[in-house]
């Protein structure tokens, strides 16, 4: 872990840079797999699965009995833990529920938004080696609420053509039956363009690889809306002397064990902090499974000291982190001053797995800068916000005189009259 | 206009199919331009302006006296207009703020969601033959309620170097002080990457000509987000007998008269209704000043007579239309049945015009079908809403196995470990 104490503001740009994500190379290769998707349909899918995933896939979608089987399978203290953690999703979710209100901006003149949920959604989850059904939740759960007709799952199988049985226990328990063992960039191309197995949709959710992610790109150029830009995840601590410094290796590690392109950031007004957290990350560090995979992300992490709070701010609010721990004092004051971030974790006693994991909060939030514009995954991200009017013969009467008005200064004599003509006196 | 009677639901397809936007062939000259911007900044700017738009530039932002002069110049009854329309956008737009609930999804955990906006936000309003103050109105008003500390406006100026004041009185009124007289991509690539004059912003809003989205496209790509995929304006009217055929003819007008590439469907229950609407659209279309554009864009707009109402929602569900206006006896029920629309219009007082400049709805919405995913501007897009959590030692302790369980199944032990070395007894 590189240390910086008191960078001058002139070297934050090249401190908080982060690793370049470019999918241009790839593009070609995935563009020439989605069109073959989009033309051939479940025999692409199938050869595929056979060159990428080794697995000859006879049905591709996940069967009643498969679903029973993974019930019946799953370890119950698991099973409790996935129900706990839905049921505090859902708490937090169905909390962002909003009732239309109707505004009556002038007599007469009524206007309301109304969220209408987005009818077909596609859910990607990675294989790999370990099973994501935490992020079956966090997606599956919002879309169930926000009331899409269809959700429809996509995961890659292993080789035997089984799927993990916490995958399809998470799934159910959701409420989403439609699950195909399909992986990569022929799942993305399938839920896009649709196949004779797989629905298509209009908005496709989830994490991937490199080529996923460029796939996802892709096919947004092609009008499939998705979640959000995605890039490698990454944690920042904002910690004062109040801090322990075991908790914030702890949770740096925590997000340094996610892969080796992870991003770890330490910022405090406390050179001792620094110094302790240093000696129980290397300690913590030691007992690690995944210690290989934290200790290549740690080489590009950065431990920077600073003046003060105000200054702390400035940078991770320049940074924008995907999470934000803030284990201060003051951590409540300080939270008023966050600006960009995805998802902001305050106190000793909130680490981010906690936020990943089961408090109610969503785990897929914006990497890579993006929290400067883009939110992480609510229930918004499964509705449109439709806008309605009515206006009263009254109210047209009131506002006409102002969109007339104005479409003649633009230049637009139809607009004009499709009020003028409706006018009293016209 | 073509008329289809009962169409079978297998020629849906063809008969909903929109003008293809593909701005692929132009993709690597608009990308040359964005570059030369990134890398020489004001002088590319300039440079283009004098290509494209034939001025040369010598002040690129517009001074306090080029708005005084604008607000002096401006007709007193189109400033009242403005005026009118700013107060119902804001009233509409201001009632889309939402105060952030704290939920306790289980003892001692504690989640929120805080609206925080997007610092820096650029607008692009094109040139033409026609000043679009009002783009400047749906933008910049939501920009200004969310909070949005810096709000740049590109749009370019006349051979002669002036931007109209109808675009300097608006901006003024809604709070906007940095204009600068830029246009087309050189403009999009002042804004994404930012050049001695003009800042750098983190979303970019706004319309323009195909070459403008590819640019918005592009930079996009780059991590700079936008307000939503373009395409052409269209607007579909559901009618029934109780409709006043001069008004629905006058609302197809209105969107023909935007571009020949504009879309008008007319969907109705009642072969009259054809009829009349048709009539009344020669009748009305002979007196306009833009008949030549609508007339274009009436040869590939479609009358349709379906059964019944359930099949006309079904068959505008499937076609998601940019704006919808439900003249119908039913108008409030049938509107309970609408699933994919950017904005909808009920009665026979709700003309699109209404709308597009002063009732308070944005006019900024999905074209293309992008409805069935994507909504409207509005407060929404100037904010991003960034998720918070505290927990208590006590909250911790009750969620704590929960998140250890799951972080194990996933192999995530550094997860785990953040959790149980902060639980009493670990």
């Amino acid at each position: 872990m590189q240390v910086f104490e008191y960078p001058d503001s002139s070297s934050w740009p090249a401190l908080l840079q982060r690793p370049v994500m470019d999918t241009t190379a790839l593009e070609s290769n995935v563009a020439a797999i989605l069109k073959e998707v989009q033309q051939q349909g479940d025999a692409a899918v199938r050869k595929y699965a056979l060159q990428f995933d080794k697995v000859q896939l006879n049905e591709l979608q996940v069967t009643e009995t498969e679903f029973a089987q993974a019930t019946a399978a799953l370890d119950p203290a698991l099973k409790q833990a996935i129900l706990q953690a839905k049921q505090n999703i859902e708490t937090f979710h169905r909390a962002q529920q909003e009732a239309g209100k109707i505004i009556e901006t002038m007599p007469g003149v009524h206007c309301w938004r109304k969220s209408l949920p987005i009818e077909k959604v596609g859910l990607y989850i990675p294989g790999g080696s370990a099973p994501l059904f935490s992020t079956i939740l966090m997606l599956g759960i919002p879309a169930v609420i926000a009331g899409c007709k269809e959700i429809v799952l996509c995961t890659p199988s292993n080789a035997a053509g089984e799927v993990h049985p916490a995958i399809l226990f998470a799934a159910r328990q959701v409420g989403i039956d439609r699950v195909f063992k399909i992986g990569g960039v022929q799942a993305i191309g399938a839920m896009a363009y649709g196949t004779a197995t797989v629905p298509k949709v209009h908005k496709i959710f989830g994490p991937g690889n490199q080529y996923v992610t460029c796939a996802k790109q892709l096919i947004n150029k092609d009008g499939i809306a998705i979640d959000m830009p995605a890039g490698p995840s990454e944690v920042a601590v904002l910690a004062d002397e109040s801090c322990v410094p075991a908790f914030v290796a702890a949770d740096l590690l925590s997000q340094a064990e996610h892969g080796p392109d992870s991003q770890v950031l330490l910022v405090t007004t406390s050179a001792d902090v620094i110094k302790q957290v240093q000696q129980e990350v290397e300690e913590q560090l030691a007992a690690l499974p995944r210690r290989s995979i934290a200790t290549q992300a740690l080489e590009h992490s950065r431990l920077v000291l600073v003046k003060d709070m105000d200054i702390a701010m400035e940078l991770l609010n320049a940074y924008a982190p995907e999470h934000l721990i803030i284990a201060c004092k003051d951590d409540i004051t300080l939270a008023d001053g966050v600006v960009n971030a995805g998802s902001v974790f305050l106190g000793n006693y909130s680490p981010e797995s906690a936020g990943d994991y089961a408090s109610g909060t969503n785990h897929t939030l914006p990497t890579n800068g993006y929290a400067r514009a883009y939110s992480g995954v609510s229930l918004d991200s499964f509705v449109k916000k439709v806008t309605f009017q009515r206006l009263t013969q009254e109210g047209l009467q009131n506002i006409g005189n102002t969109i007339a008005v104005m479409a003649a200064a633009e230049g637009l004599d139809a607009h004009k009259r499709a009020v003028t003509i409706r006018l009293i006196n016209n």
